[in-house]
């Protein structure tokens, strides 16, 4: 399991009894933000803003949790519930979709049993949200995803049409040879679109940071940031502007006064650091800021030595 | 496990890649029912008509189909999942009530791995949902199971007011002390009562079938059937009227005609001997007959060598 995988984070979420388990889970997982206690706030905080969510509860409690969160198939979250005596990682929903690796990991970590329920052999298949994740766009409409989803079960093969397929999509064939078919940008209408977003970059820095274009660079690039889409780079610090030029984008200067009067649901929880600054973090709150009203945290911040990125988007069109 | 903790059975639902391990829980379990594929109508079937569901299934999936069926804690089926390999046994909702066990059981017979997810140390606890079952009664105001349950769990005690406390309820001690109250029959508002159920026998039985009467009512003292509330006792042989005698009783004969024309949701699957004949069973139709259409099927039909007895019944007043 690496960072890319769960860009926008790991929600640990428990009762009371589970609070060592949880702990101990948001330790080992290395993109993991430890919600705290069970409560409405950051149940909704957490299907709204990560990538995947473990629960440490009973799974009876969490089931009756997550009713009425869920969304259609290979959207909204992977959830992962754990017991509180950390006996069991269970795929609860989305299995298919990040579960069921999330829940191994849990188990190679925890020495706990994963119970993965889903038929074998359709573990191999890579996840289709996968691809709007990696080509940085979202599905359009939503409703077709689980159409699609169990042609493809069932062997049919999927047409890339307009995007080259990254690795690991057996399903899918570059061409417009097939009855299903999946579109970037220009969307034909019946078809499931991924509209990719106009991407904005976050950047936090220490004081003192050294090469910081270079450093954020290569961030972007592991990322597989595509850099024709940033739209622009937003920081407090003057340096971030070599990033901007770097990109051939816009550069946006930030004040701290700026940031402080900012919330917004998906912003990480901040450091002891941060907190005494006044401040809940930079990185996403730039992004965001700049993203506007209707923009999504994409990448969670990605927090190194000396500087942090973030990068949100707002769909186009 | 015994035959009295599932008075209304257990349905098994598959879906067709858990069919064959389905079939294995169905011939293991000593009360289980195959309702076949999942369908909607079947799973409605289930959560109306039966003490415990077995979903052989992925757990997504599972969750999906008993997400908007769920009811208030310790009130309708328990839930266990099985996935399509049966590997594991996973109770899904009402572990306490009754899912926990179920799928000790089943994990006994398939060699499953029971997937446990609730603190040990509240397993101890006898659920209250048994209270009402064992008092041929229904809980009322449902909505204060849930609010006495947690109070129990807190190590609170409650007070059995007008009836005698059966073996293992530990924290109900008889009496009027406690700040919860559990009233029989005449109940005070704003406490939980359990409303006894009128009771109706239905009896089928093969034209030479022998002992009927010491026959059915070893069964019904097996089930500890309350003689006094007993209101008719149903069949098509004039000889069940002994029964109906020895409990001091009305006895109505029914004719095959009227049973061929009942329908009735929570009729137990009949066997091929009974569709030759044009019947989907006798016990259960005449208990729910005479029970009227308000009536409930409280213990599905007991299958002895020469004869079948169910139980139907209404709530009193």
């Amino acid at each position: 399991m690496n960072l890319s995988d769960w860009p926008r984070g790991i929600a640990v979420i428990s009762t009371s009894e589970g609070r060592e388990v949880a702990e101990k889970i948001a330790k080992a997982l290395p993109n993991a933000y430890l919600l705290g206690d069970y409560s409405r706030d950051a149940l909704d905080e957490a299907f709204a803003c990560y990538s995947g969510i473990v629960l440490v509860m009973s799974l009876g409690g969490a089931v009756r949790l997550v009713c009425g969160r869920m969304s259609e198939k290979g959207e909204g979250p992977a959830v992962v519930v754990v017991d509180p005596l950390g006996k069991f990682a269970i795929p609860l929903i989305n299995s298919h979709w990040g579960a069921n690796e999330l829940a191994q990991t849990i188990s190679e970590k925890l020495g706990s049993i994963a119970v993965i329920t889903t038929v074998a052999e359709r573990k191999g298949m890579r996840p289709l949200e996968d691809l709007a994740r990696l080509l940085y766009g979202e599905f359009q409409p939503k409703e077709l995803i689980a159409k699609y989803y169990s042609r493809i079960l069932r062997g049919e093969k999927a047409c890339a049409v307009g995007f080259d397929v990254p690795e690991g999509f057996d399903y899918l064939e570059k061409g417009e040879g097939c009855e299903l078919k999946i579109y970037y940008g220009n969307c034909k209408e019946g078809y499931l679109c991924v509209k990719p977003y106009r991407l904005y970059i976050g950047i936090g820095a220490k004081r003192e940071a050294h090469s910081l274009r270079d450093g954020v660079l290569r961030v972007l690039d592991e990322l597989r940031v595509p850099r024709e889409r940033v739209k622009a780079v937003g920081s407090v610090r003057k340096e971030a502007e070599e990033v901007a030029k770097a990109l051939g984008t816009e550069f946006r200067l930030f004040s701290f006064d700026e940031i402080r009067r900012f919330d917004h649901e998906c912003l990480s929880p901040g450091s002891e650091t941060l907190s005494s600054l006044g401040l809940q973090g930079v990185a996403e709150a730039v992004a965001l800021l700049m993203a506007g009203p209707r923009g999504k945290l994409l990448v969670r911040k990605v927090r190194e030595k000396e500087f942090t990125v973030a990068v949100a988007g707002t769909v186009e069109g």
